[in-house]
């Protein structure tokens, strides 16, 4: 299977972009995973500074630089000619390209050409590999953890690699288990599921994180939410591919209304939250726990934020962490009593 | 959009199918929509007759043919090379094409020679439609049924259009709305539901299903089941994009494990499946109600079926009817609860 696994180090393209907003996956990849990036490529000067070395194309390529990652879009659609041409040259200084852009890199024509006649790949990460399998719903070795929401874009991603990060300081034998275009980037591998064909969404999961050892921990990285008008069927498909050992319900302090242009839906509450996402997770999974609430509060002062925090604890008594003020690492604690 | 809208009448095309179960399909078209079959096209004296008309591909062109319906697979993969001929000559004859298969047959060159050179369509009615929108849950106008299961393949297709069916005999006004390839060969339109991108289902079934007047029923075929472990993405899809007013839930009597090899899933209880349909469905349409339940009893005898069938009304106060034996008309009796 054709499954995306790209080349370290990393030349992280920045472009032109002056606000951090419009280079958060660079961003992202630069945050979680230093080790991985040797360099950033800068268009002006005023261009975000990520605080990486700054290097060109062709010093990157002398430099050993494996993949040039593209993941910001250009500003009013199709990539400009330059942009295409910086595509060129990094494929021709013996880099792999990855995109995690809507249209798809690898189709275009200057840059398909370059990438056959160099013999390097052009990942367009958004794609899922073809061949994927139906789910078997099989049990398979290993302990997963699935971050789940009460909507879109609430921290599921932010949340799960805070708890990597935290489980592999513990010495834990840990994978993250990306299904977005950003957490593929970041992570280097993954599946794009929400991308995938309806009837294969719980086999690209089963495929995306297999059987492991006993003791080996896959951090799933969920998306949307059971309670979204357009997204639930790809939330249901994870929850029953992921066969999660636990959960994890990500929450933005304060939201009330479903994201985006939603106005007839309010978010579920977070008890409603809970009881249905154990519902459906326990189909695959009997033994499936929620082991805590992972929220963003940063729409709120601190003192604020962790009087409600303390607040939800105190209701639903799970640990409930902002990964950001806080940490994540109650949420760890509180995996113990299911590994 | 490019939905699929096929022209009538047809020729359904039998191969040399000489068991039922292989012609499954057209018989299917010519049991639901005897007005829309104009012949039907035998290889052999031992394929299997439906009872209509025998022509050939140039007596139907002459008769007024509108599309040549190829709804089963040969034996052992690809289209031989006589039943591409035959396509070519339906094409060469006025014919449209549509087909069922897994394997596209717009793409075998002859076919998409012939279609381009007579302006005919060939339509792989499992493709859906690209340019699906993602779902906006907005309430739209009209009452909508939708069937759901315990499993796939527990009548959801056949059960959706007998309600259909006698909803028609008694004046109301309704449609059928297809979501898999037997369906739309049947109904002549639809979309392959299971075959959308995940993030795009719900968004399908609110475009197959659109806003209509306030006493106008859709009756939705469903597919999969909430509670199987490859496909309850799909149905949940489903369930969010039909805003569904009633439900009718399917079963096979006796069935206990998930259809096919799933070894390890017992069908869920018929209670826990109306509790968690109707628990997802009012997500969307916080009125939704299940109206009866529909099962294909064909594994008994006529007397203990209808004693299982009364056990059942009685623990679950519900209509129980199977089609076949019994038809749906109490089904329909009790949508009047609800219009």
């Amino acid at each position: 299977m054709n499954m995306i696994e790209l080349r370290k180090p990393y030349l992280l393209f920045l472009g032109d972009a002056e606000l951090a907003i419009d280079a958060k996956t660079a961003a992202g990849v630069a945050y979680w995973r230093p080790d991985h990036c040797l360099a950033q490529l800068r268009l002006t000067e005023k261009t975000i500074d990520l605080g990486l070395p700054d290097m060109d194309v062709a010093q990157a390529g002398k430099a050993g630089a494996g993949t040039f990652i593209l993941g910001l879009a250009p500003v009013g659609g199709g990539l400009p000619d330059d942009w295409v041409s910086i595509c060129v040259e990094a494929l021709n200084n013996g880099m792999d390209i990855a995109s995690g852009l809507h249209d798809k890199v690898s189709e275009i024509p200057a840059i398909a050409a370059a990438a056959k006649a160099s013999g390097r790949a052009v990942y367009d990460v958004r794609v899922p590999p073809a061949d994927l399998p139906c789910g078997t719903g099989a049990k398979r070795g290993g302990k997963r953890l699935l971050t789940v929401g009460t909507d879109c874009c609430v921290g599921k991603m932010y949340s799960a690699l805070a708890v990597e990060t935290e489980m592999r300081k513990r010495g834990a034998s840990t994978s993250f288990r990306a299904t977005g275009q950003t957490g593929i980037l970041i992570e280097g591998a993954g599946i794009s599921v929400d991308a995938v064909v309806a009837d294969f969404v719980s086999g690209s999961v089963e495929v995306l994180s297999p059987a492991n050892a006993p003791d080996h921990w896959d951090i799933i990285e969920g998306q949307g939410s059971l309670f979204h008008p357009a997204y639930a069927a790809v939330s249901l498909g994870l929850l029953h591919g992921a066969q999660a050992d636990a959960l994890v319900l990500c929450h933005e302090l304060g939201r009330t209304l479903v994201d985006g242009d939603y106005p007839d839906y309010a978010l579920p509450e977070i008890d409603e939250a809970i009881a249905t996402n154990l519902l459906m997770a326990r189909r695959t999974n009997p033994n499936a726990e929620v082991v805590g609430i992972s929220v963003n509060s940063s729409n709120f002062p601190e003192a604020e934020a962790l009087e409600l925090m303390a607040d939800l604890e105190a209701q639903h008594g799970l640990p409930v962490v902002d990964p950001v003020r806080t940490g994540v690492a109650r949420l760890v604690d509180n995996m113990g009593a299911i590994t």
